[in-house]
């Protein structure tokens, strides 16, 4: 009687960590939550009236010109009529799922990727080919050979400061990797929410400014840099894709919430816009250097990662393989969450041992204790 | 290498109007847009700071309670937990067509109805079997017939001042309906956005109410009594469905916008709340008024209509039968936009010669002024 993509429904076990992390006293490693005392204002009391009517599926024309501009200056050439307004970057996945995926589509990833991102893919009933991340991106001829086997609908990458990796591709991959679809005239899904919390000088050009022909769909989020409880993003596509985009937004819910739209557009255009990203920065970048020396303190001998340059998360790969979801149960009775690694393989071979880290939500202190307290789980952990 | 549902993408022609209609001089009975005449103020300077944070996927847990208080009220037995914050109804309409469609699905629905549902329900893949209505409701011979020959995953109803027919269920037809779901066991999806529209006595008790044990899902709106651009609707359902259906809003867009939940609690619970409603009320009855003199003035002899007791439309079926798509483009030629009838018939056969026309939008003089030229241009019409 329910459609047969129920069975393919999950989603429980991040809620419930969520949920669980809104508890006092408990120090959450799980989320990528930003810190509330950087995020900006919420300045809502000059919102035009005439916001309160229906607006247009396409959204505010004043923000989807600024998302134009940002992306042109980052070399994507692109119009404001290419900018859709979405309820969340998570919508611009939705609306992907449903432009490309029937049950059996076969779709290329990283492995590890975004898990909500699997999550959506896998309901409408995508076959996954993961692509091995490394710290300078995928590998060209892993990829070569899965465009060539497989003639996948789109590949799905997060080449900057990925999630939950923390990797960014280096400037010869992104070249590469434009290259090859191009001649595979394969789509390319890029999902850039941490393209702002950069700590590092990195090269980070996006591949679809790269991209001669292939057609693309580029995710933008401003939860990261602005407030996630506005829940606004955008999608920004080539020509043959956009319109196609813009119907399914308006069958999913017509619009986005108007008076978000005002504000995101105020925000991108304000003069201290660039001393906020600056701010941000810095209190991240001073965030996961204490994370950074905590997990030095604690967990040498344990366990290997990166230094991410930008983004939220670190990826610690334990010396022990262990099932990361049991220990994620201990340590909650001790009061720490974190993101266990094998939700975010879309293989259904998960390795173990992984886990996914925040630095952005704790604060220092809370930091330090959490990383020592989560050292002695992990030694105290049988088998 | 587009999903096969692409094929049965539609929507242009709502925005091709919708965006005509947004042109100076035009008098427009085409959208479902709300007066802006009679919306509460738009008042979020107030909006606690922590609603900047991500929130929860059901939603803000004073507005879910204060939702659920009125579906009591209702008589429709329902806890907070059962209530889920939509970014729109239209939402709503979406997480339906992802729990029960699959390529092939049946589903029940009335002829004529919201031609925004159909296009969902087909978007996704539904087989559409249609209960004709009449101004008291559905046939139960019919009803009876369809549920037994074609098993249905649901029947998406729209007893209260139906859209576009403007049609209420009579009390008896309410009962009898839940009664045969019940015997039957098909799910109820009931939508709601008109109910508090109401211009006249009458009995609208929710069908919800007066199920035994058929599963339900009921759809509800801010947009016609508050303000459609905050995109702010809910879903209620039955316990067996509620959870399936908050993971799809979690894979959709993670939650709805946290201001707007706000602004929408607060005005549920403002004192001024029934007094705002007897506004809407008393203004929206005098344009309806206005409309049926001008009807009766101009359209007598060329077309019928029921005065309806609530909602936004009058549905018009002319004498002549005759294509309104076409009918259409020659009103727009002078400034006059309605909506043609063909789209919200869900069988391929569409009957010709009905129209639907928005009395809430235009003004007292444009409404007069434009029934006269429109009876002008069916009359000129030609064949």
């Amino acid at each position: 009687m329910l459609s047969e993509r129920i069975q393919r429904l999950s989603g429980n076990l991040i809620r419930e960590i969520l949920a669980f992390t809104q508890r006092e006293g408990v120090i959450s490693f799980a989320g990528g939550l930003p810190a509330m005392e950087v995020m900006p204002d919420l300045d809502l009391d000059q919102v035009p009236p005439q916001l309160r009517q229906y607006g247009t599926t396409e959204g505010e024309p004043e923000l989807r010109a600024r998302i134009a501009e940002g992306l042109n200056r980052l070399g994507r050439a692109c119009s404001p009529d290419q900018v859709l307004i979405t309820s969340g970057s998570q919508q611009g996945i939705d609306l992907v799922s449903k432009l490309f995926i029937d049950p059996g589509t076969p779709v290329l990833v990283e492995t590890p990727t975004y898990l909500a991102a699997v999550q959506s893919f896998h309901l409408f009933g995508a076959r996954f080919f993961a692509l091995p991340l490394s710290p300078s991106g995928i590998d060209q001829d892993d990829l070569h050979a899965r465009l060539t086997a497989h003639r996948p609908a789109f590949a799905y990458l997060i080449p900057t400061f990925q999630n939950p990796s923390g990797y960014c591709y280096s400037g010869p991959t992104r070249i590469e990797v434009a290259r090859q679809l191009d001649a595979a005239g394969v789509p390319l899904v890029e999902d850039e929410p941490y393209r702002e919390l950069r700590y590092e000088s990195v090269e980070c050009t996006p591949i679809c400014a790269l991209l001669a022909s292939a057609p693309w769909i580029y995710l933008g989020s401003f939860s990261k840099t602005g407030m996630p409880g506005l829940r606004i993003g955008y999608v920004a596509a080539s020509p043959d894709l956009y319109p196609l985009l813009v119907r399914l937004k308006q069958a999913a819910d017509l619009h986005s919430n108007r008076p978000a739209q005002w504000w995101a557009s105020r925000f991108l255009g304000s003069p201290g816009y660039s001393a906020h990203l600056q701010r941000l920065r810095d209190r991240y970048r001073s965030r996961r250097d204490v994370m950074a020396a905590a997990l030095a303190r604690h967990l040498s001998g344990l366990a290997r990662w990166e230094i991410p340059a930008g983004g939220l998360f670190f990826w610690v790969q334990l010396n022990r393989v262990l099932d990361t979801r049991v220990l994620l149960k201990k340590a909650l009775e001790h009061d720490i969450a974190f993101m266990p690694g094998e939700p975010f393989f879309p293989d259904e071979d998960r390795p173990r041992g992984f886990l996914r880290l925040n630095f952005s939500h704790a604060g220092d202190d809370a930091i330090e204790r959490g990383i020592a307290t989560l050292a002695q789980i992990i030694r105290g952990f049988p088998g």
